[in-house]
């Protein structure tokens, strides 16, 4: 019989993540003061995270230990299953093997679990008592939740309005792991209160929630802030998933020609990806690492890369990486978790300098990829993940009209029990479809603005 | 580190289905014709089933090879995890030791993908172009969609009207899986259009589901109906679970004291339970097997052992079961897979000689356990697990009080994330609680009508 499911055992589980910004040929900009434009230092970040997760954001060691405490609650759901797509493939004929690394099957229903039990036990081991943090689709809120409960942190969650609405579920989850959610922009922090005089029917945004939970951190020395994507250490933590993906792809006798994953902040994609760019950098292995973003959402297809910040009221350093301004808010397509202007500082250097590929997908024909691959492989994806499995479609039906064969991975990010009612807009015909211009991308840009 | 998580490898993952009709003392009475009150033979069953399900309905051999191809699409989940949960027992401060199996991981959430496979197969194999089924809560019905797209057979759903309006997200992941589903009572069939003129309100019940179903099915020969519990076969597929947990038990270095499974029909409590009470009736193990069912729809507790017919509309032959009335109309509770008026022949039977026992349960108190369960052991369980979690703390509670340490194993049936509108009413202090008295029991079972 095929073998479709590529598993380890507890005791593979890595005990280390692989830190990419010892490998880096060009190493990232620094961040800068808003005000000055000097390199600002890691004391800076003190007020909003931790130290060890400080020093991890600035480190240069190639492997970073993962603390027992963290591969305990790791093994309730890790090593995570590879799976080699059999039906999709003979579904597609396509003569390519296609494989996806599932990220789905923890009590989180994505890939957030992997850094939010790390953030929320090192903020434990520092004396933190409360945590605060944003939410676009849910995910990342739902998995910080439990963490938090588990370590005893008290945890407040800024919910872009938009998902809070559409996917009241994800907030019943978060209370149900003892978290108080708010809708965001909320009028308990000066920036929300700030967004809703302008537009009091504000759909919210990543980067306002951002704003609102560093503002409320700073205010106490025992609140400390989170963040889900686009930082250093997040995307650190990420790269338990492509560790484990290289030991799997071994055991499955194979190597694959490109490696896929939806793209909102960097944190899956890298997740995945950077363990075998590894590879890559230091054994000259050849392969291709492809993000997969909105096409209504375009920042590495599209944006620029400059200085900006990563939330909308200019809360954060600036953070030199390809974006479409702080203040850009995405149209609320379903996948609420890749609604983020900016990307993370470490995928943006690496795209610029031509290791990695950007692509961007409308969401109707991302969700008509979803649908086949849960009537072939079973699982129903989250709509975020729907984007790297159209991808990986892509992949597959391109090597066949090149008479070729490839091996495709892709990261399934989540599964989509909870983003149901996005399946429904689908099925209903609801799901409009909308490509950022060259000329909207070029305004956006240009109303971006930043300190002199 | 504390072993958390209990794995097999695929190849343990067990060939062979179990069958208790071989070691039961006293096999269940036969089925009776309704009207000449004679028992039937396989053959009066061939309108609606194929036949090797219905070789296995009626089969004494104690095991039953499950076919390749079964396995093939098992081990997309199979062999599903057991854990122990530490969390859980902390938070308890209990001297017992509590295991769980979780069925949940798999593409429809619950151990309904166990059955849902096999019946999907056997119909493939007979020819069969189409399949109706039933559906409570819908995990059945989704298990049920995928299986059948992926053999080629269209599927249409009857599903339970309070749940196709409670839980909307079911519906859409069985479209998702390229099935058809109607709420039921519909006016399709004669027999729902009999309930809707009495009842133009009607919430629908798993009774009146499954005559629609099985009308559709007795009206053209390429279309067969399947059912997802209280059938031998069906419970013979579940086994798989109990196969695997002896296997986990004995990695674990551990033998449960107690096992326990939520109880609708009977499908997830007899697949974790009988291949223990095999080694109770073989081996003289000494174990207790405890079903868990609502107290607003307390057939095993408080119904009456009798022949009853299996649907509403009196088109199953006469089954020997604990029932409160095949015309018993549930309360809308919101474990709506344990919302059956009857119990499965099997477990009739073994509990009627006492090898089993039985408790009920208010819904808020479980999910109480749940809420708890998530918080300490991260899966949001459904809400019929809910009741097995509680009856598992109960458990240990009293072995606490007695001074004692037991072993507990309990099925996690499945998961709650498209459940989530129970636990917000949960939360809101919107879940009634209603026990139905032994006055209600008898007036029920006072109104069953049953040909003379």
């Amino acid at each position: 019989m095929k073998k479709t499911k590529i598993l380890l055992s507890e005791k593979e589980l890595p005990r280390q993540w692989y830190n990419i910004q010892a490998d880096m040929p060009n190493k990232p900009l620094p961040p800068l003061h808003p005000v000055t434009r000097e390199p600002i230092g890691p004391d800076a970040l003190s007020a909003v995270f931790p130290m060890e997760l400080i020093k991890q954001e600035v480190s240069q060691e190639r492997y970073i230990d993962i603390p027992d405490e963290v591969v305990d609650l790791y093994k309730m759901y890790r090593p995570s299953p590879m799976y080699r797509a059999h039906n999709l493939e003979k579904a597609l004929g396509t003569k390519s093997r296609i494989y996806y690394k599932y990220e789905g099957g923890n009590y989180s229903g994505s890939h957030k679990a992997n850094t939010a039990i790390a953030q929320a036990y090192y903020n434990k081991m520092e004396g933190i008592k409360r945590i605060t943090t944003e939410t676009g689709a849910g995910q990342w809120g739902s998995a910080m939740s439990f963490a938090c409960n588990h370590f005893g942190l008290d945890l407040l969650v800024f919910m872009v309005r938009v998902s809070y609405d559409h996917k009241p579920g994800r907030k019943v989850m978060m209370n149900a792991y003892n978290a108080k959610v708010v809708p965001s922009p909320s009028t308990m922090t000066e920036s929300g209160r700030k967004i809703l005089e302008q537009d009091p029917d504000s759909p919210g945004s990543l980067g306002i929630a951002i704003s609102e939970a560093m503002e409320i951190a700073m205010q106490d020395p025992y609140t400390k802030y989170s963040l889900g994507s686009v930082l250093n250490h997040v995307i650190l933590h990420q790269t338990v998933i492509g560790q484990e993906a290289l030991l799997q792809m071994e055991k499955a006798g194979d190597y694959p020609d490109v490696v896929i994953g939806c793209f909102g902040g960097g944190s899956n994609f890298s997740g995945i990806a950077f363990p075998f760019l590894r590879e890559k950098l230091l054994n000259g292995k050849d392969i291709r690492l492809v993000t997969v973003e909105p096409a209504s959402c375009p920042k590495l297809t599209k944006g620029k890369f400059m200085y900006d910040f990563g939330d909308s009221a200019g809360m954060t350093p600036l953070l030199p990486m390809y974006t479409l301004g702080h203040n850009f808010i995405p149209e609320k397509i379903h996948a609420g978790g890749l609604r983020y202007h900016g990307a993370g500082v470490l995928v943006s250097q690496l795209l610029k300098d031509g290791f990695i590929e950007a692509k961007a997908k409308l969401q109707r024909e991302c969700f008509e990829a979803g649908v086949l691959f849960a009537r072939t492989e079973g699982i129903l994806p989250a709509p975020e993940s729907n984007y790297a499995i159209a991808a990986a479609l892509d992949e597959a039906r391109k090597s066949d009209l090149a008479g070729e064969s490839r091996v495709i991975l892709f990261n399934l990010s989540g599964h989509g029990h909870m983003d149901i009612s996005a399946y429904e807009k689908y099925f209903e015909g609801y799901l409009p479809d909308h490509e950022m211009t060259t000329e909207e991308v070029e305004a956006a840009i240009e109303a971006i603005e930043l300190p002199n």
